[in-house]
C-alpha cells in the first residue's frame, strides 16, 4: 500500500532525517523502510492514542519485533518518574544499543520517548509518529526531547535529532477540537516571526482550519515544518536563530507551570504568551497598533485564550527567572517590530514586563 | 600560586578541552581560569572527598558564587535518584544555562556531576577535577556519563564532554590503599591494549607504584591520559576503536551487576575481567602462555583479585546480555593477541565465554 506523500528534510549533516507528510503514512510499511533499520523496537504511546493506532503502526513494523508502553496521557505526566518506567521496559525486554524507539502520540509522548532514547546506553535512535497538530507542526520537529521539574518547564532534557518524521495527517480527524485549537497557535506563532504572507493566510483559512479541511491542515503542516527545518539546520543547539521560535514560549512556560502543569494545554499557553510578546511590544513602541489588534483578533478567532485569569504577576516572574533563556540573570525575551519581524533581547524596562504579565497593558 | 602542571589536550574540534596533571592544582585559581567562566558553579563532591578538599576547591574559585552538594560515597549510590537530587539542587538554587558543574571526587562523583551537566537546561558545562586514580587515568576523560540500572551498569547515561579535566595529584596521598589499587587495574588496562613497552615499566615499577610514589604515579597518569585522549580523539562516540576500553569491562560489569554495586571496586572487577578475557584469549589459541602468565602475575603483584568466587557462571551470563556492548543478540568482547595487541570480535566459541565464566580455564 503505498501513500502520497511530501517530503522535507532536516539538514544536519551526518544527522539530517526526513519529515513525510501525508495521509495514512502511519500505516504504510514503507514509512519505516529507509529508516527503522532495527530488528528490536519499543513503542511508546499514551492510553488515549493506543487505542486508536498502535495495532495499525505494529502491523506497519512487522515483521519487527515490537513492544509497546503506554504512559498516562497529559503534561503532568512529562516527568523524569514517567521516563523512568519506560527505561524499565527497555531493560527488561533486553533492547541493545541498536534498538529504535518509535513515539506515537502528541509532544509529551514524543518529548519523553526522545529523552529516554537519548540517555538509554548513552543514546539509541527514535522515530517521531506525531499525532497531534502541535506536535506535526512544531514538537516533533528538531530534537528537543526532555521533562518538566516542579519547580520549571522542560528544564532536563537533552538535544538528540530523530531518524524520521512520520507526520500522519489522517490521525487530526480524530483530534479534540481544543487540541487542534492549540496546535494552531504554534502555526501562528511561524507566522509571527518570520512569513507575514503565511500570517495572512491565516487569518483568510481560520475557519476552514478550524473545521479540519485536510487540505489546509496539510498546507499548514508543510509551511510550519519548512520553517522549522530551515532554521534549526542553521542552529541546532539554539546559539542564536532558533530562539525565535521561543516566541511565547517564555511567558506560555511561566503560565504552565505557575497555574500547574496539565490545566493550560501547551498551545493555549504559547498562543497567551504570544499575545502577551506583542503587547509588551507595542507599548514599547516596536510593534504597530494594527499588527497587535490581527494578532489578538486571530487568537480569538482560533478560539484561543488572550488573557490569564487567576496568577499572580509574581507567580509568573518567578516561574520566568528560573527559565531556561535566562543568562546572566537576565531574562531574554522574542519581541516583535510587528508581524513577521521578531527578535531576541534581554534589554527592554524590567516595569514594562511586570506590567505585562499584571494585565495592565491594553491591546489597542 | 602558580604550581608546575603538565597540559594534555584532547582534541575534538569545538570541544577540545585540557586535561591539567600536577600537584596542588585543585587549590589554584589558575586551573580554573581559562574553563570557569560562569558567575555560578555548583560543585558536586561526596561525604569521603569533601571534609578533605571542598574548602580549598572553593577559595580556588572565588569569587564564583559556590554551592555544593555532597552525595553519599560508593558505587551502589550511582542512580538515576541521585542525579534527581543533583537537579534539585541546581533548579532551587535558580542556575541557569550558563552555570558549571564542578565534579569533585572519585569516577561515581564525575559520573553523576556529568551526567547532570548533560541533561540540566538540556546541556551546561562542566569541569572534572578527580581525586582517585581510577578517575585520574580513565573515567574523568572521555565524556562518558551515566548512571546504573538496577538491571546492568552504565545502562543510563549521556556523552557529554567535560570543558577541562584538573587533576590535582597531591589527591592520592590520602586515597585508601585499595582505591589506589583498583585504580592501577585501569592503568594496566592501557599497556596491555596497545603498549607492551608501558606494560613492561608496570612489571617493573609495581613496587613503586603501590608505595605511592609521586614520581611513578605522574608517569602512569601522563601516558594514561595520552593514550585516552587520542583513542577519544579518532572516535569519541564509540563506533569503533575507542570499544578497545572496554576491555575487561563486559566481564567486569556482569562481575558489578551480579554481585551487587559496590562489593567489588569497579577497577577490582576490570582486572579480574582482564584476567577472563586472557584465559579466554588464551584457550582460543590467541594469546602466547607467557603473555598470559605476565598479565596474571602483574594483577596479582598489584593487590587485585584474579578469581571471582561465590558467582555463578548463568548469573554472569544473564548480565553480559543486557551490556551495552551486545549488537544484534551477540556479545562483543575485547580479546588479545598479547600483550598489546587487542580486539574487538562476536566471533568465539560460545562454549568457550561459558568456560570461562565457569573458571574451568587455568591461568598455564
Amino acid at each position: 500500500m503505498a501513500t502520497s506523500k511530501d517530503i522535507l528534510t532536516v539538514e544536519l549533516g551526518s544527522r539530517s532525517y526526513p519529515i513525510l507528510i501525508g495521509q495514512g503514512l502511519l500505516g504504510d510499511p514503507q514509512s519505516f523502510t529507509e529508516t527503522v533499520h532495527a530488528s528490536d523496537v519499543l513503542i511508546v504511546s499514551n492510553t488515549t492514542v493506543a487505542p486508536l493506532y498502535l495495532s495499525t503502526l505494529e502491523a506497519a513494523l512487522r515483521p519487527r519485533r515490537t513492544v509497546a508502553t503506554l504512559l498516562p496521557d497529559g503534561e503532568s505526566y512529562k516527568t523524569l518518574g514517567t521516563v523512568t518506567r519506560i527505561l524499565d521496559v527497555l531493560v527488561a525486554n533486553r533492547f541493545g544499543r541498536d534498538s529504535v524507539i518509535v513515539a506515537l502520540g502528541g509532544g509529551v509522548v514524543g518529548d519523553m520517548a526522545g529523552f529516554a532514547a537519548a540517555i538509554y546506553q548513552r543514546g539509541v535512535a527514535f522515530v517521531q509518529v506525531p499525532t497531534t497538530l502541535l506536535a506535526q507542526v512544531d514538537s516533533a520537529v528538531g530534537g528537543k526531547t526532555g521533562v518538566n521539574h516542579p519547580g520549571g518547564k522542560n528544564l532536563i532534557g537533552a538535544f538528540h535529532q530523530p531518524a524520521a518524521v512520520v507526520a500522519d495527517t489522517a490521525t487530526l480527524a480524530t483530534l479534540a477540537p481544543r487540541e487542534l485549537r492549540a496546535g494552531l497557535a504554534e502555526v501562528v506563532k511561524y507566522g509571527l516571526i518570520r512569513d507575514a504572507a503565511f500570517f495572512a493566510w491565516l487569518e483568510q483559512q481560520a475557519e476552514a482550519l478550524l473545521a479540519g479541511e485536510p487540505e489546509a491542515l496539510a498546507h499548514v503542516i508543510r509551511r510550519s515544518c519548512q520553517i522549522k527545518a530551515a532554521i534549526v539546520g542553521r542552529d541546532e543547539r539554539e546559539h542564536g536563530e532558533r530562539a525565535l521560535l521561543n516566541l511565547g514560549h517564555t511567558f506560555g512556560h511561566a503560565i504552565e507551570s505557575a497555574t500547574g502543569y496539565g490545566r493550560w494545554l501547551h498551545g493555549e499557553a504559547v498562543g497567551a504568551g504570544m499575545v502577551m510578546a506583542a503587547r509588551m511590544s507595542h507599548a514599547s513602541g516596536l510593534m504597530p497598533q494594527d499588527d497587535l489588534r490581527r494578532l489578538v483578533g486571530l487568537i480569538e478567532r482560533l478560539g484561543l485564550p488572550v488573557n490569564i485569569p487567576n496568577v499572580a504577576a509574581e507567580d509568573l516572574l518567578e516561574h520566568m527567572r528560573i527559565d531556561k533563556k535566562v543568562l546572566g540573570g537576565r531574562i531574554r525575551l522574542v519581541l516583535l517590530r510587528g508581524i513577521g519581524a521578531a527578535f531576541v533581547t534581554a534589554e527592554y524596562e524590567p516595569d514594562l514586563l511586570r506590567r505585562t504579565l499584571e494585565g495592565h497593558l491594553a491591546d489597542l
